[in-house]
């Protein structure tokens, strides 16, 4: 059985979109956490990987880093549907999957994935606005070409709602406005049985990290309720 | 015949990646170039995707964006060997590239890409010191554990070295000092037939891009000597 290295369930956006995508599909793993911004974390994490960074899949003598290559690494060891099958689709989900990968960096850094707290909606930069707008985009353009088997972009639940994932989280953390379809695919993902084991085991934990509480008007705290 | 849709071959390093292991792998295809910076820049590469970022692939009716599932595409579509057969070493070539993606942001941005110019030896930061040695480490890991078919990271050219590429450029044109084992890598991709005419290709082009002409001090303008 693989391991999976990941961090905080609270905090750690990259750490929820290979465990969700193998929750989903079936796919059977042990997981090994390493708490965030402790004093032995890095340490800890190298032992695992050079690159130093969560998520890490260990498989037997194979070790993957990176969110979206443990992804194809799934889908290529365990035979399972990690991106849609219609060529169309499966282009655009693992383009979307990499714009996400490395964008979104007005929204990632000003609303840091958060699933202990809500906020109230407020004012956000253009920067930010402009990002929930792509997203908006994104999931308007993938239902309507491709979403009609399901609830997720591409129908059936794939690798780039497991990217997304995070995304949705923070829209709904910080009372972000959003039209009704990319509302409904942000609720979509937020009730998937799956991502209700994460959020009730990030709830358990203890651990804040500071630099990801970045506002003090929490509407709800959901950890001290807890 | 897929189409590449680049910007200026001098400072784009995206384009250069998936144009590089095409040219590598035999696939032919049609370039547009859409020069970066110019008022009509955005409007024209939105006309392609409506991620608003080159590289673009367009085949058939599909569209491809983002260098990395570019890559996935043309092995899926073209069944060339995009990634190295041995599955340990795909693993890892597949955590690299994903690591490249979103990573080396302090060398990425202290050092653009900029093929007419060469600039003398500096201090610079740690962080881009910590990134010229995690290059390091993924060159002797990779190329100890998988390169000894070849002079690239897994022996043969793969995807991860066309996503490497663009830094090897940037070593070179910033004089950053390297062990031999690095400088013989960041040689062998100047070195490759394929890139020699991408490099050529550059030094014709006649567009200046200020923000990534970063120091006053070149002592190799090539553009000016081509």
């Amino acid at each position: 059985m693989p391991t999976l290295v990941i961090a905080n369930k609270c905090y750690s956006s990259w750490s929820l979109r290979p465990w969700l995508l193998m929750k989903q599909l079936g796919v059977a793993f042990d997981e090994i956490s390493i708490p965030l911004d402790l004093p032995d974390t890095k340490e800890k994490v190298l032992k695992h990987s050079p690159a130093g960074k969560v998520p890490i899949l260990i498989d037997g003598d194979v070790t993957v880093w990176e969110s979206i290559s443990i992804m194809e690494y799934i889908g290529e060891a365990y035979g399972v549907p990690v991106w849609p099958a219609d060529r169309k689709a499966r282009a655009m989900a693992r383009s979307i999957a990499a714009e996400m990968h490395a964008g979104f960096l007005a929204l990632r850094s000003a609303c840091p994935m958060n699933l202990g707290k809500k906020y109230a909606s407020r004012d956000r930069s253009q920067a930010v606005a402009q990002d929930v707008t792509r997203f908006s985009e994104i999931v308007r353009e993938a239902r309507q070409r491709f979403g009609a088997g399901g609830t997720f972009l591409f129908g059936a639940f794939s690798a780039a709602d497991a990217m997304y994932a995070p995304l949705a989280t923070r829209l709904d953390t910080y009372s972000i406005t959003l039209d009704t379809t990319t509302r409904a695919y942000v609720d979509a993902i937020l009730s998937l049985p799956t991502f209700q084991e994460w959020r009730s085991a990030a709830l358990k934990e203890e651990w804040i990290v500071p630099a990801d509480e970045v506002e003090e008007d929490a509407i709800e705290n959901y950890r001290k309720a807890a």
